[in-house]
């Protein structure tokens, strides 16, 4: 069936996106991390705000992000399933940092902690950007937990 | 444009999903709720665990997740974005419950808390069924904050 295989094919595709991403993470590549980003964006992040919208604001989410990243470290995913039909694509899994360099400054639990990720991709002239991004993680509620409001 | 027209309808239809789904969580119709996902439905709780796979696991979660809510609710969404391309549609937004009984025992924050939601959703037999469903809650880290363990 070439339904199959291209659809096969496509699922490759993404996950080479998702490597070439982490890989630019890792290497603190701003301008390579935002490449995987369509312009028109929304970024659920694991911390607030609730939403980022656009690929400009999101730079400057990643920017401010890559100064709390230790000097070196690798990312580690997992159960990564794609879903891919025609030029629209759904990635989910779970991700954590590992191999962090150990003579950093303390490295705060969040950022080693598994997190899951939904990605969706739009292939646009024949290349996958990122549309949507929703990084999480499942938290225990405490009695004293308080939520945050939706900004206006 | 068909294209356009029939891409529109999609979204419609998709949207309808979430209105049906919604009244059916207001209901507390567990049949009606579940009627909403695809056999092999990966979930991504507020909490843990990390992913919930298959609908007969989400059922139990769902029939647990009724027993806490209160006796009658609404639920508000805003911001539900949809892209449909053929066969496969990503909704994101957020939603929060609301118009809660007031003589209900006191009401967890997180309950009343505005959530990320992110769904997948694959269309059988022309009918729109959930593949994927990623909610969850942005949160301040805190020092003393520990991160859960992706169960083996």
């Amino acid at each position: 069936m070439i339904t199959g295989i291209v659809e096969t094919c496509d699922a490759a595709q993404i996950r080479r996106c998702i490597a070439d991403r982490n890989r630019a993470i890792c290497a603190k590549d701003l301008d390579q991390i935002m490449s995987s980003y369509a312009p028109d964006v929304i970024f659920f992040d694991v911390k607030p705000p609730f939403q980022t919208q656009g690929v400009d604001a999101v730079r400057q989410i990643w920017e401010r992000c890559l100064l709390y990243l230790p000097d070196s470290f690798q990312i580690e995913v997992r159960d990564f399933e794609i879903t891919v039909i025609g030029d629209l694509a759904i990635a989910h899994g779970f991700f954590r940092l590992t191999d962090m360099a150990t003579d950093d400054a303390p490295i705060h639990s969040a950022i080693q902690a598994w997190k899951c990720g939904t990605v969706g991709y739009q292939r646009y002239q024949g290349e996958w950007k990122i549309t949507h991004e929703h990084a999480s993680i499942p938290f225990h509620p405490e009695p004293n937990w308080a939520p945050m409001q939706v900004p206006k």
